[in-house]
């Protein structure tokens, strides 16, 4: 186990009704609020009136910046922080999933910075304070409710990048499983596969001796194979709900990566994809996470991926390349369960494009630390995912 | 699930040479600190040395509360708030295992409280205020360096009682396993089992639908079986003794109880034996935990036992009543195995002394939410356990 600084100041609020805090939340920072949101469907759920409603009746003053998209682009952050500026807001409010939590990080950030927020993840500038924040999360998936990272992509420059910073944590965030009651089938999918993708990011390591940090992620990975068909054929499942938030949540707050190095490879790989055609982040990661297990067992790794396979998966097999194998077709077949697609062609991805895919990937660096990948690992991980080769 | 507020505040310093952090973290706070600690053991260590070179290179005045005994007494928090509040202390700094951090705690509210320190078990007075408290852990066992938590003796009453507020969650904790090379095998075996008694206590709950909190329990509980006999043998094995100590730390920091009812009872019952005799806590809750399994099993407790059976102790066993008296078994040869007494006749308890025990444990109100405990309940565990009568 490797050394380790943790601190998880979000006030975490859970459960049916914890709206109910949200008005003495924000009165803790002021009464001038950003409001940011996605699509319409926080107004159809009602959820936007609910909020609308806490405002007026805490006398608070609101600004919104509505229509942020998934895959969140770095022109909508400009904008919000163009209307902080302006308005001398005091508090950001996500009201949505990872896309509306990580706009209102970084415009968080922006509105207390001089230059442009995409700097940030230019590296040409750093974060060193930023106003408030508070969610309200829709979605379990990116776990973006008790971290201090955020993803952007940039439009103008086909980029997708990710910064971190403890100044974008949010003060307190609530969730409330009924919330994600109308989040369809296949989003609850993509979201719950997001989360398995977090874990493995961060179970498959190179550092030894982590053994309290690798139980309780096979214990993530088993309560989301557990309940995303629940929560898919019975959306209103609270309980699956309940779960499948409370561990995206916890999938990526800094737990699983106390003391040890992370990977990380299939999240970058599929950054490359979604910077390129705009899926969603959770499908590409279904269909790549196969093949970059597959890419990465040898005799070494197998020790780990065997203890995935025994563990997760209830293999006996006793030869851990065998039981390995048997895991990663296992994760494949569950993934195909949830309806997600099995190959980047099936959705649109172009076979011509897989080279600047994985020049890019590797561009400033190798990829990943449980086995390090450079570009020919990549091209050939993007080439079998692409064809849904046979694992 | 039920619906539940969480928030982890304490920065945890965790690792080898992280004592590099506590002249930075003491000058957040101030420059006067009390230092509490027990016995000799840190100076043995040359952990006090390293403590008082880091005051005296930081220019930070400190007094000293020696002393502080297993089941901390009241009579030392009273020494350490009359010393706080006659030097005008800043900061109260812990020095060693769950009672120099507890008594600590209660010294830290008790210098900004008029009234006697005693007030706060007795629900006479509520904290709503302490000083700032930090730790440096030298003892896996209690998990009391993140929460709120204090357990405290009354040597006049005879009584052993606990009180919480988010007042006396340290604001830092230095977590270094090597501090815990020198823990002898019969404190590294306790350790272990209030750690895992802390679990139990959590795990058995009537609240349904807590996948995920049941999968971290049992993650737990296996770091706890699998490393406490590696600590024993090897007693600077690195590897276990940060296992232990980070599985301690997040066995009773929240993460557990979030949307559950917790039982309890077993550390009831224990606090009243080792409010009679001065007894190791996890001593006795050794003894006292299997034969709290046995009497609250029933058809209905079955089902989380025979979990606990499949999931910890890897138990095929179909039939679940069957199954939990297996894992029930398999607990108690585990203790035994970690040499640790298994009846509390062996270690002094006077049978003539049961009935009072049982009475005081259900004074105020039944005991337990698993299984709700009555007088007779009680009397029967400590019959049974006094005798170490068959499981």
């Amino acid at each position: 186990m490797l050394n380790f600084d943790l601190q998880l100041p979000s006030r975490i609020h859970f459960g049916k009704g914890k709206i109910g805090e949200l008005g003495k939340e924000i009165l803790q920072y002021g009464t001038r609020v950003l409001l940011v949101y996605g699509g319409g469907s926080i107004k159809q759920s009602g959820l936007y009136d609910q909020v609308v409603q806490v405002f007026k009746d805490n006398g608070i003053d609101y600004e919104e910046l509505a229509g942020v998209k998934p895959n969140p682009r770095i022109s909508s952050v400009r904008k919000g922080i163009a209307i902080c500026k302006d308005k001398n807001s005091q508090l950001v409010l996500a009201v949505g999933g990872g896309s509306s939590i990580d706009c209102a990080k970084i415009i968080a950030a922006g509105a207390k910075h001089e230059g442009d927020a995409w700097d940030f993840f230019t590296r040409k500038a750093r974060i060193n304070e930023a106003l408030p924040l508070g969610t309200i999360l829709t979605l379990a998936a990116t776990g973006s409710e008790m971290n201090g990272n955020a993803v952007i992509s940039n439009e103008a420059t086909m980029e997708k990048k990710g910064t971190g910073s403890s100044y974008l944590i949010p003060r307190f965030s609530i969730l409330d499983p009924e919330y994600t009651y109308t989040v369809p089938p296949e989003q609850t999918a993509a979201g719950t596969v997001d989360i398995m993708s977090h874990v493995f990011e961060q179970y498959f390591s190179p550092t030894p001796g982590t053994y309290i940090q690798d139980r309780m992620s096979e214990a993530m990975l088993k309560t989301c194979i557990h309940y995303a068909p629940i929560a898919m054929a019975e959306p209103q499942n609270y309980e699956a709900r309940a779960n499948l938030m409370w561990t995206g949540c916890l999938a990526l707050n800094g737990l699983l990566s106390a003391g040890k190095r992370t990977d990380w490879a299939t999240h970058d790989i599929e950054h490359e994809i979604s910077a390129l055609y705009d899926i969603t982040h959770g499908l590409g990661l279904a269909i790549l996470t196969p093949y970059w297990m597959r890419h990465v067992l040898d005799e070494h790794t197998a020790v780990r991926l065997s203890e995935y396979a025994r563990q997760v998966w209830g293999i006996s097999e006793n030869d851990n390349m065998t039981a390995a194998r048997l895991a990663i077709k296992q994760t494949a077949s569950f993934f195909k369960s949830l309806g997600l697609a099995a190959s980047l062609k099936e959705i649109g991805v172009e076979n011509i494009r897989l080279e600047e895919m994985a020049q890019k990937a590797v561009s400033s660096r190798e990829l990943g630390a449980f086995k390090p990948l450079h570009y020919q690992d990549v091209l050939e991980i993007l080439q079998a995912a692409y064809e849904g080769a046979e694992l």
